[in-house]
């Protein structure tokens, strides 16, 4: 666990994890972190329903979209806490945060602000097919590929 | 890495992983696997668009998914690769597999047979909701949890 996702993990708006009776089936809210301090949020678009992206959440990210109904994510790569759309302004709107059973994903619906959520431009970050029922290395196939923004312009004018 | 995720993760049919430009916007498929041999795995539900499902597919799981059609995932707690719906009866039929833009994560759309996707009886694993904009302890609200199936009879008279 890294130094910054272990900082908040043990908050105590978190219940401590129970049986799996409690946890499958009760009301208490003990989201699983991983080892390193880290859970599972898949953001799917309130209207078209479409897989947006697939993203991470330390405890201080998921504290801070509960509060505030956004969406705030942890940062792998850099290390970092991220409010999605702190850049770009693309900040997603969250219309409704489930759990599943053994509360080791959330998924968020959310309204997205701005043409998409993908830092390639692209309104989902799934914008290629893999194709199925065939022998051999695959070929993805590009699908709403096309880039409803500039990434470069995006990002830099607002860094 | 476990023994059993490693033995299949340098299969031929995944590309080697190159650059980021290669990654983000080429044809190559070059899924990544983490430090376990896993990959983060979405199924929705291609009627309602639904989260049903996250789960996590080894190189083998991810291989058998593309060539039948239908998914194959690998189970963590177990440690085994795992068919959906092979103690249950409830397959899942892929209308469309994609992968998101670095590649670390796959969505796929289903056709579900049977009540639902979740061991615990429910459509869906994300039967509760967690609510917003509230502060100190979180409650759990159920939304769609009712048991559509006797998931002790369901995985007792099929095994």
């Amino acid at each position: 666990m890294t130094a910054e996702a272990r900082l908040t993990s043990r908050d105590p708006s978190f219940a401590q994890r129970g049986s799996t009776e409690e946890v499958e089936e009760g009301r208490a809210f003990a989201p699983k972190f991983d080892t390193d301090g880290l859970i599972t949020c898949v953001a799917t678009d309130a209207r078209s329903g479409d897989v947006l992206m697939v993203a991470h959440m330390n405890a201080e990210a998921m504290q801070k979209t509960i509060a505030s109904g956004e969406a705030w994510y942890f940062s792998r790569s850099r290390q970092a806490l991220w409010r999605k759309g702190e850049t770009s302004g693309h900040v997603q709107r969250i219309v409704e945060m489930r759990i599943d059973c053994d509360q080791d994903a959330v998924w968020i619906k959310v309204e997205q602000e701005g043409p998409g959520a993908c830092h390639t431009g692209r309104r989902s970050c799934f914008y290629r097919a893999v194709p199925l029922g065939k022998a051999g290395a695959v070929t993805l196939e590009f699908r709403d590929g096309d880039k409803l923004f500039d990434p470069d312009k995006v990002y830099r004018d607002r860094s």
